[in-house]
């Protein structure tokens, strides 16, 4: 048993929580002290939003633990509204100040856990400080944004961020009953998620009546002009657009806290987060450091990452509380995998997307797909819109990214657990997955992935995006659709394109250019695979629209 | 790309079908011949069930595939009502008789493919052929079932066997208005599951007014006596029990299709299934056989086993195609994961379990723990009671069973993954899934089975199971519950045990034995574990009943 060390974790919120329960269980008689700055520790920041739209009814719910049950449990020092001024590293001291009273005093250490989280990002927009405007990260943010409601009697909301906090706050706000405006800098929500699946967002968003500013940028917040309705701010977009809010909320990001570190002199990152080893082991062998104020390790790209996630920062906590006690714990890094509910959808991701993969000039394949969430015999399936990024010569996950009503969070899961354990295409074409007809198909939506995936990296097909068929060479290219006819015309088709449909295909191919490729599409990719497979095997050259019509459905707008 | 073959497939379900499909895509210029015994290729087995209960409304969504249609888009030669009656494998040929007309024929073939399934087991017990009795493994079975209910107008039924397909039953039967008695040989139902698991589908049962004899094997199918209400038969018990019923259901398993491959020399295992290579070849290099008629091997055992599921008959039939074609694809076993949807319970196991791993001789610890399925001040959470079996020394994962209301099926698929990639208990505690309130937990049922496993692994705990403490040697062994008063008092307890709460346990150590040893429980492991780690720090022996409360609540009965 190691000996008793004495602990002071600054931040009693997720990982500095996590960190002082499993410190407590490895060590009975080690003194360990939660210094947290608000009046809270340990509350559940991710579910505010749901108390806003009063899918959570009881904000006493929200408040996971207190100090007196963390005392009497884990005989835990909390002091709550105590917020540490600084660390003296030579003496291994903090000082506090108490926050009600003002009373300052020091606390020694053996070892400093910082867990002070992050803090939203409020850049210097005119007007960003008007009343009515809130950020949403703890619990009394949560009740003055309640408050504001009920007070002005709010009827209209402008959310500025389409980020998950932004976009789970239009949900609660609709609910509420609030009419809701979102206006985003980037030309997507959730940056996380690539454009094509971001679309599915937006549809979604403009079918709850929420009406949607995208690649416009706030130029500020204004008193509401004459005429216009608006208890808070009317906020105004670099296009001009004017959105006047009876609330406004802030969604724009969090930034690490780190003055405390700063002042302390530990090394921050080149992102401005706290940089620790794979023990979360600050530059200071004493301090150690985690949950949103550091920076990670990216698990698929190696680069280092900000990701303010729960899950992690709860992990950290334990690792730190591992090394503090001789267990030689590591924490490897974040594969960034993250769920947003968003009215009656579900998006989820894991790994790296395009952007970052193009960001590190790493070499993918990024493959649509369009399964039911379950057997399509049975009722209820649902259509999902997943996508899979992986390397085509190892056939290693780089990433996945899925949208849909149904079955969305455990196909990520999956393929985040794939990742975790190094999986090729190779591998998800054959997990094997619990299938009855209520729970999946026989091959399942992540099996299919993997076969899709295996045919590409086999050389069996090859494959072509929305953007390539957007951006053809009509003289060198022929679009070739071999859905049947009535499909064409209950759903659409792309212009241009030839209709040949499967069934068709081989007593028609002396309709087919030789000389120029062919990029064949049907409803999802399936049909139109079979056909590649033809038309290769009788010598044309054919790329499958991987995804097909109904990715071509989501091509980013604008 | 390789050379044409002729291929011949006999049997167009499951894995045949995907099988002929594959290898059309593989070879646009061979002969694929596929024979049906059947009248329908490809159609939805594991969906037969719900049409019963009419949550498939429409029969016809079951056939999903037509020939015509098969022909049209993948050119294949697909003939049903045809039975192989024979293989001639020096001269290549197989000898088939179409089953209506009764023309007999030959086929030559270059590769033979087995796709035959399993039969229905119809054990000789008296009476079992008598009318108003069946099976359930095609749409003629299915139209059957569906038409005696109707002309008798069945109000009753009797289930013999709790196996997938008798439970499925069970279900639907319910949906239909019938009255249900379920019979099983064994101790309970569902043998893929520790009898502690299955505990809760019987309770689940009787919470739908489902009468269940357990451990009562059948004696025999008899003439309904006077004043018995059958229209079809009394089912006599081992035990003297008589069970009238308007429909008899026999869902006693089945056995594999071997008569074509016995007859025709090929080896078949000790199991009774046809013997394959993992390239799914049986002992003749020119036949493969996939599906439910061959032996495969475990996963976790290495064992050969019989598993008649969808899931792999499916990637047997494209491991196969790829054989055939040059590709050199391997099926490595099966790890046997399945769900069972019973009424509002969701069940579903990966791995080996408990009597499996006994039976082999391999060390393991099965942990049990009760997670909700989401965070719980979000609404809706469900309870799941899931366990993990692990390694204790290495830590790799063996197998996993949950049962609940929600979530199940994703945390199974989570843990079958991890059991493919070689995870081990280190790795799930720290795998990285999608957390939003409504998902999950930010230490998500999968993470916490990992920590949970790692704590025993690391030896800061030691855990007892319900056998020990219901087999515990009362003057050498103490139960102390860590529970609050209240909560025995709402809940029950253990008779015998000592209350000390957790939150005082400190302060009131001197009440405690320390020549014997403490078994410790909470309500469901949490607390106990942390008192386990004061009474171990402190000197005493003690051991964490995992899963506590909620785990002595699944006691198998009898």
């Amino acid at each position: 048993m190691s000996n008793p060390r004495k602990v002071v974790i600054v931040g009693g919120v997720a990982g500095g929580a996590s960190c002082a329960a499993r410190a407590r269980r490895l060590s009975e008689h080690s003194e360990i002290v939660v210094f947290e700055r608000g009046p809270h520790v340990s509350f559940a920041n991710c579910g505010l939003p749901y108390f806003i739209g009063r899918e959570i009814k009881d904000a006493a719910k929200l408040q996971v633990q207190t100090p007196e049950k963390l005392n009497r449990n884990l005989a835990l020092d909390v002091r709550e509204n105590s917020e540490v001024l600084s660390i003296d590293r030579q003496r291994k001291v903090v000082a506090i100040r108490e926050t009600n009273g003002g009373r300052e005093y020091e606390e020694s250490y053996d070892v400093l856990v910082l867990s002070p989280g992050a803090a939203p990002l409020k850049p210097p927009i005119p007007g960003i400080d008007r009343s009515g405007q809130f950020t949403l990260r703890n619990i009394p943010d949560m009740e003055a944004i309640d408050q504001w409601i009920d007070k002005v009697g709010a009827k209209s909301a402008v959310v500025v961020g389409g980020g998950y906090i932004g976009l789970e706050m239009v949900e609660q706000l609709r609910h509420r009953g609030l009419d809701v405006a979102v206006a985003e800098a980037l030309p997507q929500v959730m940056a996380p998620l690539d454009a094509e699946m971001a679309e599915l967002l937006h549809q979604e968003l403009e079918a709850y009546g929420v009406r949607l500013y995208l690649g416009d940028p706030v130029a500020g917040f204004e008193e509401p002009a004459e005429g216009e309705e608006a208890r808070a701010s009317t906020v105004v977009l670099k296009s001009g657009q004017r959105l006047p809010g009876d609330i406004v909320i802030l969604g724009l990001g969090v930034r690490p806290e780190t003055s405390l570190a700063r002042a302390a002199g530990l090394e921050i990152g080149d992102l401005g987060g706290i940089r620790v080893d794979e023990h979360m082991r600050t530059s200071d062998g004493d301090i150690y450091a985690i949950g949103d104020a550091v920076e990670v390790r990216h698990r698929v790209t190696n680069q280092w990452t900000l990701l303010p996630l729960a899950g992690p920062a709860n992990r950290q906590g334990r690792v730190v509380a591992d090394n503090i006690f001789d267990i030689p714990s590591v924490f490897k890094g974040s594969w960034g995998t993250a769920v947003l509910r968003l009215f009656d959808l579900t998006a989820a991701c894991t790994g790296a997307n395009s952007r970052q993969l193009d960001k590190e000039g790493i070499t993918y394949v990024s493959l649509p797909l369009h399964p039911g969430s379950h057997a399509g015999y049975y009722p209820g399936a649902q259509p999902i819109s997943m996508k899979i990024l992986f390397d085509p010569t190892s056939g290693h996950l780089l990433g996945a990214q899925a949208v849909g009503r149904d079955g969305v969070d455990k196909r990520i899961d999956v393929l985040a657990t794939a990742m975790a354990g190094g999986l090729t295409v190779d591998d998800i074409a054959e997990v094997e997955l619990a299938y009855a007809p209520p729970y999946g198909s026989a091959k399942d939506p992540v099996n299919m992935a993997g076969m899709a995936a295996q045919n590409v990296k086999e050389g069996l097909v090859r494959i072509a995006t929305a953007a390539d068929v957007a951006g053809r060479d009509e003289a060198a290219t022929v679009v070739l659709d071999v859905r049947d006819a009535p499909e064409r015309d209950k759903f659409g088709f792309i212009e241009g394109s030839v209709n040949i449909p499967l069934g068709e295909l081989r007593r028609r191919l002396g309709e087919l250019p030789r000389d120029r490729e062919i990029i064949v599409h049907c409803m999802s990719g399936q049909r139109s695979y079979m056909a590649c497979r033809i038309l290769v095997q009788e010598g044309f050259k054919a790329r499958n629209f991987a995804g097909s019509w109904k990715t071509w459905q989501q091509r980013p707008r604008g």
